[in-house]
Formats: structure tokens, sequence, C-alpha cells
């Protein structure tokens, strides 16, 4: 797919990645001893008998991946992926040691900004999905995209 | 603060994290080339012409350095920080290379489940300011906290 400027985006589209990250769980240990040193994402005793029944990856290490699988999609919005900000994140199943992820996603809707007219907003339902396509994150996100008709390469 | 149990939280209660974390230029592009690589997270000079108008930490490393700071802060729910999702996450601004972050977090609401008695769930918003003392991410937090009647040790 090529880069998508607000012009080219239209509610109803749907995306899908490339590619796939499996969850190593030596990372889900070191990134949650940086970022979410709790027992049920570090230690498998601890994890079984805590409301995860077993280790899981923090929640932000699913998101991080989520946004890398996003960068490498088939979803090029002109001037990047760039987030206003993301709504509904849920984490319906957890992800366990050895999950592989996917992410796909549908535009929900597009607005063009009132006061930039080189840009606009755009809402994306995006969904990370397991190797056997069960969803194990959801969010709804606002993404600032460029206009087509944007004059300067700065905006 | 001790471990607060459902019982012990109510609407307009308020914490302060314990810490504060230092963005270091280098762990803003390590993160970024894991996470999201895109140019305005890796390079000054495409950082500069873009939308962030400078370099810029990948949303979702805040969002990670975030957690971390919740988890050493002064706010303790029994059972631990469980996320059951996020809603209204929003970066008001940019973080920079050199920024020190805290917290600081309000209760909103306190709901016993229905089905579960022995849990229950929280809303919080939580702030994250930099030195200056300005916002650069919010959200409200969806947690599951356990009741103080909990019987069994692993509920």
């Amino acid at each position: 797919m090529n880069i998508l400027y607000l012009e080219d985006l239209a509610p109803g589209q749907r995306f899908a990645g490339n590619t796939c990250i499996r969850i190593e769980e030596s990372r889900v240990r070191t990134f949650a001893s940086e970022f979410d040193p709790q027992p049920f994402h570090l230690d498998e005793g601890a994890a079984s008998a805590s409301i995860f029944r077993g280790l899981a990856a923090s929640g932000w290490h699913t998101a991080a991946v989520t946004m890398r699988l996003l960068v490498d999609s088939e979803f090029r919005p002109a001037g990047g992926i760039v987030g206003a900000g993301f709504d509904e994140l849920r984490w319906p199943r957890p992800v366990r040691p050895g999950d592989e992820l996917r992410v796909e996603g549908e535009v929900l809707e597009v607005r063009p900004s009132k006061s930039r007219p080189e840009q606009g907003l755009i809402k994306v339902r995006t969904n990370t999905l397991n190797q056997n396509g069960e969803i194990v994150q959801t969010f709804v996100g606002n993404l600032v995209v460029r206009s087509r008709s944007a004059t300067s390469p700065e905006s």
C-alpha cells in the first residue's frame, strides 16, 4: 500500500499487518523488569497464583509490540503514524511467552481539521491477534494525518 | 501507603509518585528502534522537520515509563496494578530527551463486581508530568482490585 493522505482514507477501509512478532519469554521478563516489575510478569510461580494464571506479558509490552506491527504494516498514513491519543484500550486475554502476534485494523472515521487545513484526524480500530486468531488487545487510535493539499513539507 | 483493598478506595482519593524517571536520549532511540521506528523518534534532523519539531519519545515509551512510576508509587492496590483497560490516553505535549517524569492520580470511581464478589473495578485518572509540571500524558485506567473479603489467596 502506498502513502495514504487524508483524502485517500474513508471509513470501512481495512488493513492488515505484513509481519508477526513472537513474544519471547526473556523479553517478557526484561520489559517487565524495566517498566512493569510486578510478580505476574516476572515469575512463573507467582504468576500461576495470580489473576493471570501463568506468566503474562505486560499490557504495555503488548501495546509497544502492536505499534511496531503497525509501523511495519501496509497502513502508511502521510506524516507517519502519529497518535493524538487512544481510546478503549483493552486486553481481553493474556499474552503468553511464545505467542505470535499480528495486527489488523479498520478506519472508523475521517475528519478534516477546521483550524489546520493541512491535516486531519482519523479514528482507526486496531486489533492485535495471537497465533490462534484470538484478540489479545484492541484500541481505537486517533491519528493525525496530512492532507494531500498540504503545501509545506514541514506541515 | 499500605496495600489498598477495594473497600479502602473511594472517589476523590489522590496519590502521588515517589520517584522521577529521567528520559535519556539513548533510551528514546533504542525504545523507538525496537517498537516505534519512525524518523521523529530516531533522528534529530528528521524530527525537527516533523510535527514534533524535535526529537520526541514514542508515546508508548512514555506509557511504559508511566507504568513503572505507578508501580513504584504510593498507590498500591491489592493484587497489584492490573489494568482491565485504559481510556482517554492522550499525549498533550512531546516528551523530550532529558525530561524528568513523575505521576499523580485520582480515584474517579469504585465499583464492586456483581458476578465476582472477591474483586471490583476502579477508574483512576493518571497524569504524567515533566519537570516543569506540564502534563505529557493522561489516561483513565480501569483496574481490577481485590476485596478485603476475598477468601482465597488465589482470588
